[in-house]
């Protein structure tokens, strides 16, 4: 499969639709992100790599940081983290604190913020240097051992976390956290704020393609039962409450952040990694939807 | 793949669990039903047939109806169906009016039974003889001319309709349902009773896995982009408020019914249907969930 | 206290404030009511009536009439009504099917449609012929036999009346209504569409000011007791969403009605009814809830 | 009217209550009270003080204290206040943030934890001592300048905040928080610590039975308006979800605390205060809400 004339005509295709979405606001580090970016980057499973637009430039991984956390607390407790936190669609906005009052502190899924911050919370409690620990995790994934934070971003998201503390603080009031509020905070704006190409996360999502091994370094990152679950995950609630669209679009296992980037993945084959800043009314990147949604259809692949 | 042997095993080892689910009981035609049945059925896509324990038993397809009227409305009337109905899953238990109210009278998805309520009222203002249409429709999908509506079944789920019937009165007040409430019911009602073995159902499915293509007779009854779609909407929203789980335990698309028939396929390979009447506290068949996710694993095979 | 200084002087006041609100659209019979009118009658417990405006007018007084079935229902069968039916504000929109569904069909109080369907629905179980006895109960209060309903109003109440027929099959879908959805509906929109002034109200209010008294007849409607406890009922429930606010404004129990009529009442001294149809976004008289607010501020008396 | 008698049949007649509720159990300084406790003061415009039980000793006032700090805040700010917060009964349990969310940060009343987190953070932007200025403005109040904070019961608040904090960084993210969370939560728990005797809280109410003016010291602590208005939000949304009960069986403006102490007042007449730890179901003194209902219906004096 020529892969690359297929993303090339696509960025060429799509770069109209700028001006339809809009940056994430909600911090000024983010805000001040140039819209007019756009790459997409392939990583195949047989060693290939195709890149187009903006696929070398950095950006900030966001939500997609999520995928990560999940795998290295998985891979070390298993199926004890799901009596935390649940693995359903949410039906609800992606800060939505009613469902958690209605089932008492328990996520709907690790994807949604709650969810995600039990998660990150039960990775400090595994690892005595959290933020290192996912630096290492994330570098083996890309083989690139330049993956860092962005000090920046992570502070800006600190100064802006009233949301997420107030999440922690109430899923705390369940019992449902086991560290420091504060901490808690520090570490989960650090992880939204690994900062990332295009082509590093289709290389960090090949493992997810290749049965949980890294294809790297050879290593079981997940059990082929866990990286399997782990897809399934994505493609009903990676996309908050755009998942269940995305799936009747595109068809792929993915996870999408609102630094605009999207990695998803198609099982045995590859993983491909779109990134375009602006959001549409999901706090998905527009452009990144309308991307994989192009390209499976033009592939003719999807898992269904 | 010896088929048979998989499911002869799953037959066997799983017998053990009847007593922990219970027979639907909200009408009286199902809680008659007697709990101890338990039958698998495979279709490939190559033409063999496999089948185990009470697979040529008729029942209540109940809910797994929804894919047939789906598939009929789509097939008419493409894309203008999502106006009035969602794609999202629902995050709430499957009778909910909340998400109805918020979303002022458009329902999440086509599987809820506000959703299936929307589906059937204009697939009664496509068809003239909806009732007929139907029963048309599934017998060319599984070659099987002698299927037919339970009336009895049909009779006592009308006689229990009140929540239906609220629902449905609910969207009318919205403008979102274009039929006479009271003939909506009715056809509902037949939809629900239609009657049908394990072997039936896995045939009936087939189309699905084969790119929207009737095996039987060649016909092309979805495109193959909405066959896809209706792939990625089992997955997402088949099996009520456990359609993450299913989908992160089994990874199949599949449609469950309170008769306690799951039925799903493998795109480009196979259907399977499972029926076992009693059901887990989401209103799965408890057994059939089991099966399914034994199956999936002991081939080694999921769309993940 | 010189009332008809009072209310000639508000009547003469809040005239500018015609323009400001809608009248009520949901029914075509309702829609071509003339805003432009506003009356003001007062009856008080010595026996005066003081009049302004179109206090002589025919309206229809829609859910002020929830007070009167309310009160036909605890006269015959007491505090049993409260098994039924809650007596909490709702906190929500008067149509609201939320809190009914988690509140497993108990609505949380009479004023709600949900709450006035099921005192509708025992008053039909108490009397074999309802809506004569409606007009017979309605007639005492106000000592005239002129008392009628509205056919027009009724009729077209009953052609658009799928949100009330939602509620109710909601409703008995829980076991929480008796009888006929039908039949009930047939009532209810009768109910809603009796037809009486601001004179006749005013009067028909007085017994609730005369500790269950009727003045007029001398006979005891409803015991001492139960006279407060409606009162508590109207002060907390009588005016949508916008209840608190009216009593935090105002401070009398009342209840108001689509039609735009406003009935209120200071125990042991008065009662007032203010109409004009055009309303606020609450459902509630624009120009009448600013009445009863003038009202009591200028006569420096209020229950608090 | 001979009160001591009254309130004397009341306690002998009421201590057959005990064991049928619970002792607030969500921090150690409150779940070791000794439960059998009862005590009854009721003091008149008049200059009369009536006593019976365990009126002398003092106990947590918890959430009376919403009524000090809403009366402080209005008679500084007046109206403004009603920016931040609306006066509108929640219809639901008084942690709730379901209804915060809907509503934007922007709490239904007062009274609920949301709404009262809004007030005591307008009374830090309006003084600059505020604990100081809480103590002297409740010793004002009941002519007692020996009303200190328990400083127990306030670590112990403060240890056991998780829920508030949720609720205090929810609204700072919705921007209806002016202060520090920290900040905040501090002056909160003291708030909530004020210890007080029945005998206390009685004479601290009687200046809203008084028109707004303290009898103590003639000073007009509210306008006669918001001295009512106060009295309108406590009977609609005093008692958390019982507060249409409430109204509905006793009639009284009034306000409930966790610590099981309840003060009412009837509008130029008296003020009646009741502790008993023991809470039902909603988080009100059980004994306390029977006892007030008894003592309306003996003096045969509510508000309707």
């Amino acid at each position: 499969m020529d892969y690359q004339n297929v993303i090339d005509r696509i960025h060429g295709q799509l770069q109209d639709l700028w001006g339809q979405g809009r940056v994430a606001d909600y911090i000024p580090a983010l805000a001040k992100v140039d819209p007019r970016q756009f790459g997409i980057a392939v990583a195949t499973l047989d060693g290939q790599e195709f890149r187009t637009g903006d696929a070398q430039v950095c950006f900030s991984i966001q939500s997609i940081s999520k995928v990560f956390t999940l795998a290295m607390v998985t891979g070390r407790i298993g199926d004890d983290i799901w009596k935390a936190v649940g693995r359903e669609p949410s039906g609800n906005p992606f800060n939505s604190l009613v469902q958690l009052e209605y089932e008492h502190g328990l996520p709907r899924n690790p994807f949604i913020n709650a969810g995600a911050l039990v998660v990150t919370d039960r990775l400090i409690s595994l690892y005595p240097h959290p933020k290192d620990a996912m630096l290492e995790f994330v570098r083996a994934l890309c083989a690139n051992d330049d993956i860092y934070y962005d000090k920046e971003i992570a502070r800006s998201e600190r100064l802006n976390a009233d949301r997420n503390l107030a999440l922690a603080y109430f899923m705390k009031s369940f019992g449902n956290i086991e560290n420091d509020v504060e901490t808690l905070l520090d570490v989960y704006c650090h992880q939204c704020a690994i900062s990332m190409s295009c082509a590093d996360l289709a290389r960090a999502f090949l493992f997810l393609s290749n049965r949980g091994v890294n294809p790297f370094d050879g290593r079981q990152v997940l059990t082929v039962s866990q990286a399997k679950r782990l897809g399934a995950l994505m493609l009903t609630c990676g996309f908050y409450d755009e998942s269940g669209d995305f799936a009747f679009r595109a068809g792929l296992p993915g996870k999408s952040g609102v630094g605009g980037g999207i990695a998803a993945y198609i099982p045995g084959n590859l993983a491909i990694t779109v990134w375009s800043p602006e959001l549409n009314r999901h706090g998905n990147s527009l452009i990144g939807m309308a991307a994989l949604e192009h390209f499976t259809t033009d592939i003719g692949n999807s898992i269904f």
